[in-house]
This record gives structure tokens, sequence and C-alpha cells, in this order.
């Protein structure tokens, strides 16, 4: 596949750590939330290998936040998402699919619950905060809606704990899964969670002060050589391998949340009020015919930059979404769509990539 | 400056017209509503000519429309810009602001009217959907909310009008400049606009049948051979130099439309109901201390990926936004927003990138 070069401009934002990370090598960058995110540091698969081995520090600044506050906030925040927040406490992570009127997918971010009137919303790629904003408005609900400078830092890989443990002391190692708290580094106060988008454990330090941020960038490279810390980003075959869904990739906004397989986030038995409601009971009584599974592919290249249609004969099995070559499972390992009367992953299916047909078989998620 | 890849994906849409363009050697995209919007095929500077002199065709698909229809869909429409569209007229183009409840600026787009209850947003580079979607759900308005497959084509450049001449027939030429109407080419039905993101001269196409907009695309290079038709795409220089401003790059939500200019697209006299009309009032009050103007720099060469600082002595005169090497000027061009002491044009900028010092002047929209 040719390569082409990505135009840089004020609109598709730079965060504190991009003079960083191209001093470390990122050759690729994807943008999300109108910012840089980097997508690959020229080897996939070695990073790859070196996230599930060692540990990684990622600028995934990216992952910009909606922070609500205010006396109604708790009320819109519950407005956009189909799970119930009503018990949500301080100091821990919410995985929420938001969705739609129509129960349409339209993001699925960590929600945070900072204080019993203070959450950020850590966003995949889409404008929430505007959503936010005109249901507000149209509500006329008291709360104040804005993007503050907040900029993440990840730390992921099996060897973060024992990095994190060295930077920041002891006291970061109680931190459960999807806790956050407060920790110090050289006098600056850092928002933590134990969270990130791999499943090779780790943390996302949620940078309020730019400078600060940067000398911990720093300190995190200089402490971490004995843990062989290396530069990283979210890997595309570790994502699609954890099935860590991607919002525009594996799903878009004409896909419901069962479809997505996010049944448990969805509560329709309570008396919670969100927008979408009414439209995911009625999706419920009738049942989907579709849903995200797995894809393993008999091939040993591909690259996904639009929905690439699944065939049994003649017959479209579904829609593939994202995919890539794992050279762990030594094939192509992808994530799709899948019509109803294939989900016994019984059926052998094929697919075209110019003129290269390809076959393969359905699996669940996650893949490895 | 180092290049960086750009790693494509699903969720970075790719549009009918890609693999086109990629043939006529695009080589440098950016992203726009979460779409793929080529920035140049190699040559910038060759371009800038060629748009001024011949005529172009270009990919900007990613200028996605929202759709709103219904009985309640020119309220809503109202609801969320300060311009008066209660007198806007079928098969007309309007310019206007979004804004915020606060103020502050969300898009820029070119609002269609279809139909009594049909409008179309051709938007700059934000999700003013998920904004139509909350106020909409908010205050219960009786409207469908879509972005329908809608891919723009536009014909830039002098030689526009004969070329669209020769494909389309006599009849193009009467349309008029933000007008509207429907053609058809090889028995489909094309919207067509006289419009664009130049200032050269135009049409866009609205392609709502990708296939027949396919052919559309290749008859135009078939056809416009005779008049040196080439690829093209919004060009930096010359929008720069045009004052077309660019959403995200020149303003963004921390701006109000007084500070960019807007002030005819502002109505705080008459009754219309829009979101922002209290914070607009009380701004058109207190008046604004700041506001976009060009900037001359005595420079050959200059990349903005941030806001950089406009200084006079160690004063801070404003923020630089966009810039670039304009070839016909022998300058670098910019647009920046400037604090109201320096509005008289009399004093003298600075500004340093990296060790180097450059200095040049303010100056009015548009700069040439």
């Amino acid at each position: 596949m040719n390569k082409y070069y990505i135009a840089k401009s004020r609109r598709l934002r730079s965060t504190p750590f991009t003079s960083r990370i191209e001093n470390h090598g990122v050759t690729t960058y994807t943008t999300y939330n109108h910012m840089l995110l980097p997508a690959s540091f020229g080897n996939l698969e070695k990073e790859y290998f070196h996230l599930k081995e060692h540990v990684q520090i990622w600028d995934v600044a990216g992952e910009r936040q909606v922070q609500i506050t205010g006396k109604d906030s708790t009320k819109l925040v519950q407005l956009m998402t189909c799970r119930n927040i009503s018990k949500a406490k301080i100091g821990r992570c919410y995985y929420v699919p938001i969705i739609d009127e129509q129960g349409g997918m339209i993001n699925d971010p960590i929600v945070l619950k900072l204080g019993e009137n203070k959450w950020w919303l850590s966003l995949a790629d889409s404008d929430v905060g505007l959503y936010a904003k005109g249901i507000a408005s149209g509500l006329a609900l008291q709360v104040e809606i804005s993007e503050p400078d907040v900029n993440i830092l990840a730390i992921q890989g099996p060897k973060s704990f024992k990095l994190m443990e060295k930077v920041l002391g002891k006291k970061i190692t109680e931190l459960k899964f999807f806790g956050f708290d407060y920790y110090t580094f050289k006098g600056n106060k850092f928002l933590i969670a134990r969270s990130g988008w791999s499943k090779q454990g780790g943390y996302e330090v949620y940078v309020e002060n730019r400078a600060a941020g940067q000398n911990l960038y720093d300190e995190l490279f200089s402490a971490g050589k004995e843990f062989q810390v290396g530069p990283g980003c979210p890997n595309l075959i570790e994502r699609i391998e954890s099935a860590l869904l991607s919002a525009g990739n594996d799903f878009d906004n004409g896909d419901n949340p069962f479809e997505c397989g996010f049944d448990k986030y969805i509560d329709i038995e309570s008396d919670i009020n969100y927008l979408g409601k009414k439209a995911l009971i009625k999706i419920s009584k009738i049942g989907i015919n579709r849903k995200l599974m797995g894809v393993l592919i008999d091939t040993d290249k591909i690259e996904v930059t639009e929905g690439i249609p699944l065939f049994s004969n003649n017959n479209i099995v579904g829609d593939l979404r994202s995919a890539t070559y794992s050279p762990n499972l030594k094939k192509v390992v992808g994530i799709a769509m899948v019509k109803k009367e294939y989900w016994d992953k019984k059926t052998p299916i094929e697919l075209k990539i110019g003129d290269k047909k390809s076959i393969g078989t359905l699996c669940d998620l996650p893949i490895a």
C-alpha cells in the first residue's frame, strides 16, 4: 500500500508531548478528537511484542475530556448513556456507551466521577461535548461543559507496575483496576487511573499541568531504562486481539449498543432516564440480527481503510471493519459486524482484497 | 520539518474519489469530519499558480452534510446560528456561524435551503450533527437529523466555468454566486452550487450517487484537457491570502463571531431565537478587544502546528494561527488573533521560530 503524509496544522492539535514522541521516532499519526495521536513508531510488530513484554509510554492526549460540572451534571451524563450511573462512586472509572435518541452509538468513553457534581468523559473520537451542550441548552440544565487542558499519558505493559512504583511510590500499586486517585511527583499532583487502551495492564495519567507532565514523561523514560521502557501507542494488533473496540472503526452511529456487545452496559429495566431508552427497549424486544465478532483470516497482509464485505459463496456474511496481521497467531485478525445466521461460527468465510481471495473463520471476541 | 505518515483506517473514512486522487498523485492528507481530505499533490506552490490560472477538481467529500428535515427543521437551524435565516430562499446557500450558548464558535458551514423543511449544513470540521441532535432531543423538536452519503466534488479556478459549461451545458453558466440548482449528467441529477473554498471561482457538486459522481469525476478530467484541468485541493496559500477562514485553525470554541469578523452574519436586533443570543448581546455592549487580522512576515518558510505568539518588544500582540509562504507576495502570509491596541497596523511585530527571529506587519483581511 502506498503511504501518505499528514498535513499538520493548528486544527490537528499537537500535544504537550508531540516534540518528545517525535524525538522518540514516531513515524505515523492518526487524528483523534482534532488532535494528533501516534499510530506507530515504525514497526507495529516489534511494538506489539515490546508492549506485551515490557512497558511503554503513550501520548494519548487525543483522548480529550469533556468536563461536566454543576447541579444537573449527573442528570446530563445519565441522559447520554444507557449505562446506569446512579450508583457511580467518586474515584472510579466507568466504561459507558453514549447513544442518541434512536439508540445509535455516538462514543464509548471512560467516565470518571471526580465529585458529586463533577464528571469527566474520556472520549473516543467524536465531539460529545457538542452533544452535551445541545442537550443542556435544550433542557436548560444547570451545568458547565468544557474541554479542560487535560493530556493523558498512558503507561502500559506488564512492567508498568514496577516502573510506576519506582517513580511514584508504593502507594500506586494499591490502586485497583478502573480506580483513580491523586499522586504527587516532584510537588505536582496527578490524577492517575489504573486503566488504558491495552490489555497488558497499566495506568493513565491525566496531566493537568503541561510542564509537570513533560517532566514526568522524561522521568518515566529515565527511570524506566531497567524495565526496557520504550515509546509506544495504542497498538492495532494488540487492540484487535484484545477486542478493545474502536469507535468509528468497529462501530458507528448506524450501530446500536446491543450489536456492539455492550449488553452489560445497557439498563432498560430500572427507572433511569436517558435519550434512546425507548429505542433500546424496542430493539431488545425485536432482537438484533447482527453483532460484532472476531475474524481469523488465512493471509499475512491486510489494510482496512473501509468496510470489507465477507462472503460465504455469494452471500454476504458481514462487514470487516478492523483487521491486521497478528505475528502471534500467524493470521490476520479482525473485527466484523456479522449477520445472525453465521453466529454459530461454522461457516467458512471468504474475502477479496484486490485480486486476491482469502478464506477464514469467525470467532468470539476477544480473539487472543 | 520532518514529515509523518497518516495511518489510514475505516474511522478516517475514504471517499468515493480516494482511489482516483491517489492515482492522480495526492501526497498528503488532512482529516476533516472523520474523513480523508487531500492537502497537497506534492507541490503547494505549483498547485497555487495552477488554481489561479486554470481549473482543478477537488475531492472535498470531507465537507459532510448534516441534513435536517421535519416540521421544526427551520427552528432548529436558526437555534444554532446567529445569522437570521428567516428570509432564506430555497435554492440559495448561506454562510452561517454556528455558536454555543456562551457565544463560542462551533463551526462555520454553508447552509443550503433545499425545501421549506429541508436543510443541509455543509460543515467545517466539527460534529455539528451531535449538537443538533442534543438540542432536538432536549427540546423534543420534530426533526430528523442525519448525515446523508453526500460527497462534494469542487471544480475551482477561472476556467471552471468553461469546463462546467462543456460538461453540463449552457444552463450552468446562469447559476449565480451562492445559488444552487439541479443539473443532469448522463441521466443522473446533481445538486450543483456556485461556491467553493477558493476565491478563484467555481462550483461544488453535491454527489448523492457514488457511481454517477465517479463518472462525472472522470468526465471532468477527460473534457478538461483543453483547459489544463488538474487535481487539487483547498490550497493553503490561496485560502490564507483570500482570508477563507478555517475552523479549528483560525478560530475555535474560545472565540466569538465578533472576534472572527462575522459581524454581518450576526443578528442581535430582530426577534429571532438562537442559542447564544444573550451572550452576543452582552459581548456587543462590552465590545471585543481582539480580532482576526492578516499578517505579513519577512521570511520564506513557516509551518504552523500550534498558535505562535506575535510580539512587539516583549509584549504579546497576538496569536498566529495559520501561515504559509506566498510565492506571489514573496513573504509569509498569515492569520492571527490580534489585540485591540495593535489594530492600527502601525506596530511592527516579531516572532520566533526555533532559533530564528522574523519581523513583520499586520494588515487587513483578505490579504491579497
